[in-house]
């Protein structure tokens, strides 16, 4: 199963895809979309829009983790964010990929056991599970691997409790 | 001009369009997208996106009318709304229709002359620029037309003080 991580953002948006196979994780590629801070929205959402689709038909993911958005959580960038999630989301509908949804707290539980970890603990935990390209810098990437090692994990678990 | 009106919504998205020619307002067709409210978001998301572009596509307008969000007008709402208003603002962008927005207070002070008019009036003051079809009976679709009018009104006067 190869899975498409994905932490959405209007400025970066950072995407990985994984394979889980014989219950081995392998990170094919990750990386981040970064749109032109200068330009208006719209013209943002379809830069972002545009690179998603061309890596959903390159890698050719079987689903996609992606992080769920609470209003509380940012409130001012809550509705930027939201309107480039809604892109993504309906851009992986269209290629018939189907999408899951974790908020950030279930990503930490499972990544490092703690749902209040730091950002260089999950980096580390991350880590264990896949070793990371030490030019993996972006936190937005990192999240994005980490949401689809706990979709990986959430499968496993569903797997092994048939 | 042919202007488009969009009041956004994940569930009910009032739409409209409106031809301003000679200082004259004429509504050309108007009606709202109502999505399957028992799918899945990024469903529903790619049920919007098919009609708003189907529309475009339909009428052709020069440009687009959309409500601008506030996050603290709704906050159980916002996410959703604020994904589907991506989604409109992407298909816009791809069909190289530019969007300008306007807040609710903009637009009630624009028809009315006061930014915190009720629905009635907004109703009974967009009926004075546009005889109304009886039919339209849904407050999104009449938003739709008040955000049409109030671009008009705005075009208007930039070319009033050129």
């Amino acid at each position: 199963m190869l899975i498409m991580g994905i932490d959405p953002g209007i400025g970066i948006t950072g995407y990985s895809f994984i394979e889980f196979k014989n219950d081995n994780l392998n990170l094919i590629t990750s990386g981040s979309i970064q749109t032109d801070k200068t330009a208006p929205h719209p013209k943002r959402l379809l830069e972002l829009k545009t690179d998603i689709d061309f890596l959903i038909k390159k890698y050719q993911p079987d689903c996609a983790s992606i992080e769920q958005l609470f209003f509380f959580k940012n409130q001012k960038t809550i509705i930027p964010v939201a309107q480039a999630r809604g892109v993504i989301l309906c851009c992986l509908e269209e290629n018939n990929v189907v999408s899951f949804e974790y908020t950030p707290l279930v990503v930490k539980q499972t990544i490092t056991g703690h749902g209040r970890s730091d950002k260089a603990t999950v980096k580390m935990m991350v880590n264990k599970y896949i070793e990371l390209d030490q030019n993996i810098k972006l936190d937005d990437t990192i999240d994005s691997i980490a949401l689809a090692i706990c979709h990986a994990q959430n499968a496993r678990f569903k797997e092994e409790i048939k």
